[in-house]
């Protein structure tokens, strides 16, 4: 019996999230001494971004292949993906169960599901949005969390998310880039309350290309600029979810579960 | 080549749930004359109840295993379930997933979604709650929905469903049995709200025991009970998803999707 | 954890040979007290004549999705083929395949293997072969056994059987109706030896179709005609495999080793 | 549709066998021009010896993973092993079912048999070791062929092989070092019919470990010396039958089928 961790994120070429990525390993390692995380990035464009820069950086069909080949019997996979959606389903949950059981294959593999998921984690997702909001922010001023927003049916997890935050505090908004809710929609509703500030924050593990960009971007079309034009103030905070431990948190927990589950 | 369609229902042993049913496949068959829609159940209890009544009805596994037996190349296989949860998951994608492709499956296997999946299935049925209200409901009372909720990640489209709703009608609310949203975190909202007439109609495809009992019964836990108790007119409808056009329609649109993506 | 046990057959129509296979599931149920052997056939035409009959044989697919669905955990399926071909590939490894782990399928199946497969089968078949020969024949008088062959690479094992029978009797052949080797060969190598006397008996579980008419019918291209046609006197043995101890006990062992592998 | 081709040798760290190996690769490519073969060993010793030379050879399941991040859709995968035996079935077969079909596998992948498998194999390998049997040798001296022999059923194909080259040459035996026949078979047979001289014949890809020492080493129970110490005398000839045109034909025949089933 040889145990192994895989990690597996969407994959990033900015190298302050990148650090993020790897406090997270390094976190995880420190609880188990003795244990290698090992990586894989989900993102082909990523990955052959990173070979040219001459980093190799494995899929994960990839990467189980070589801790097959490695002896490792027994693997968990956590997803470091915020919803369970396309990635996670096509390039997380399927490869895996291609290497589960059978001659050849792992004798174990769990999987560690994506920051949310259950019930549980959508409270832990609301409490770690609130305990990261810049101390500065006004009660009647609003939160905006720009999530990535999918045409996948994982794409509920945002709308679902609004609901739980609003529990707590009626001016957090979940929108998105691609999915539902939209940011029409938010700055329809910021407007029709009569909201004047807006702190922006990416719902992403890095603050890599959306966050940059797409929402703090100078281009007119950037949440940023779209705020302004509508007369609300928007304060940007260019820091992805993994830079928080109270989101960092979450995701162990769940690496955390998905090693516990291995067979003793 | 011999194409199939299999319906899969959490299964009722209630006749006029049964009735609403066999309705959606009427409507099925009618628009492809010849073909002859099968039908599977994913709960073990029902199947146990009828099969005492002697009434047969198969799991999935043993549907698809006939389905084999009889010839069948390409199988089209509708979820007539609420939404992505644990039966769907478990029960009907896992199983699924044994009979494609290799020697001795089907040549090709579709799965259509539940009732609930894509944003596009969000807005249908939100569309379809509005048009499934009593015309005698005003605009000041509630419309409580009364969904089946789960400890599977998928419950997460019951506060998701809450958002869409809520975009249309501020006095929609979704709540569920055994989930999240609570009963007491609506009851809690419509006392805020000073709002005194709930209408309570069930999520579920059928108006069976969840409706009957849980919803609309006697007991003092029952939602009626509870609605009375704190000063709020409870108005119940027994009537299930699969006995209205506009949703019948959704689990038909996904079952036709599902059939057109059987290879010509 | 509910253990059982599937005895897999080509399967027959003939009554005498059904009574052979129903023989095997006795001894078998006589050392396993409680323990309720089902059955599977894996030829089609053979499963529709029986259910024109009025008798009901399931395909190893839908044998193995009612265990399931009545509660199974662990089963060990016995293959009462002759040799490792096309219907224990295709008709019962591959579709055990589908029914291993995961979820909704069992928690294991373990696969006997058809009465030829290692050294050791092959040794015992040798034996089993020396002991069924009619004391009557004299060592210069040839036993030809009837095999069925097959254009699947299986076929190996009726030329690999010859070695291992030559071994002990190098007046022992071993021919097959659609494979190799051919009964020409074999009546070329008769004549080569001057043998002038031939027991004819099938290498078949049941005696069935093949060995009443290809083998001991009296058309003129059935075994026993060309013989006599080459001046060699045919004396025909209509018994199949099952009905000697000698042959059963090799499957019989197969399906302990099987079912002894499951989890205790 | 990116299409590709796999070859899968168990591995050999003689660069004489590996220069052997490549030549096939150079034929089949020379037919297939713009087609680049990848390579994979099934041997994890050979591969970690071979990494320790600095040279990196890919498993089956690392392989196809790199070939699954390069884009390829169709693939073909072909066995360069002598028979289906537990290196054909564990580390080809069981790991290509893994890659087949699904979201994120490959859209196909057919795979190319060992050397024996069919009937027609069979006669191909047969007249393959005729024409690679020296021309010195007399009619009256055994050919002595060397397979590796096997635990596994795949094992028939020894003595199956064996009756093949005898309906063609009588002084043709087939033996194997692990398996069955044994070299004390073939020893006792070739004294009762007063052999003198025994040419020996790897009967495997490459001449390696086996051929130069099991075979045709000095030590004890070389074969070499064993038939020395009972009065024949030993021809070595040490020479895979990857080296052989004949030979190489049949696994560049099976490839061509292989490649030629994909989708065109």
């Amino acid at each position: 019996m040889k145990k192994g961790v895989l990690f597996v994120a969407f994959g990033t070429s900015v190298p302050q999230a990148d650090k993020a990525l790897r406090g997270l390993e390094a976190t995880f390692e420190k609880s188990h001494p003795g244990l290698d995380v090992r990586w894989a990035f989900t993102s082909n464009i990523i990955r052959h971004k990173l070979a040219k820069q001459g980093r190799e950086l494995d899929s994960v069909t990839t990467a189980l292949s070589k801790m097959l080949d490695d002896g490792y019997t027994h693997v968990a996979v956590q997803s470091l993906h915020t919803i369970p959606g396309e990635e996670f389903h096509q390039k997380v949950l399927s490869v895996v169960s291609r290497f589960s059981g059978g001659p050849g294959g792992f004798r174990q593999v769990t999987v560690g599901s994506p920051m949310m998921a259950t019930d549980a984690d959508m409270q832990a997702v609301t409490a770690a949005v609130q305990s990261s909001i810049p101390a500065e922010r006004k009660a009647d001023e609003a939160v905006v969390l720009m999530g990535h927003g999918t045409h996948h049916s994982g794409n509920i997890f945002y709308p679902g998310l609004q609901w739980y935050v609003a529990q707590k505090d009626p001016n957090i908004f979940v929108g998105t880039v691609e999915g539902t809710p939209s940011l029409d929609t938010i700055v329809a509703e910021l407007k029709d309350r009569g909201i004047k500030t807006a702190w922006l924050m990416p719902l992403m593990s890095v603050a890599g290309d959306h966050a940059q960009n797409d929402m703090a971007g100078d281009e007119d079309d950037s949440w940023k600029s779209v705020f302004k034009a509508n007369g609300i103030t928007p304060k940007c905070v260019l820091k992805g979810t993994a830079e928080y431990p109270e989101f960092a948190a979450i995701w162990l927990g769940h690496a955390e579960d998905a090693f516990g589950r291995l067979a003793q």
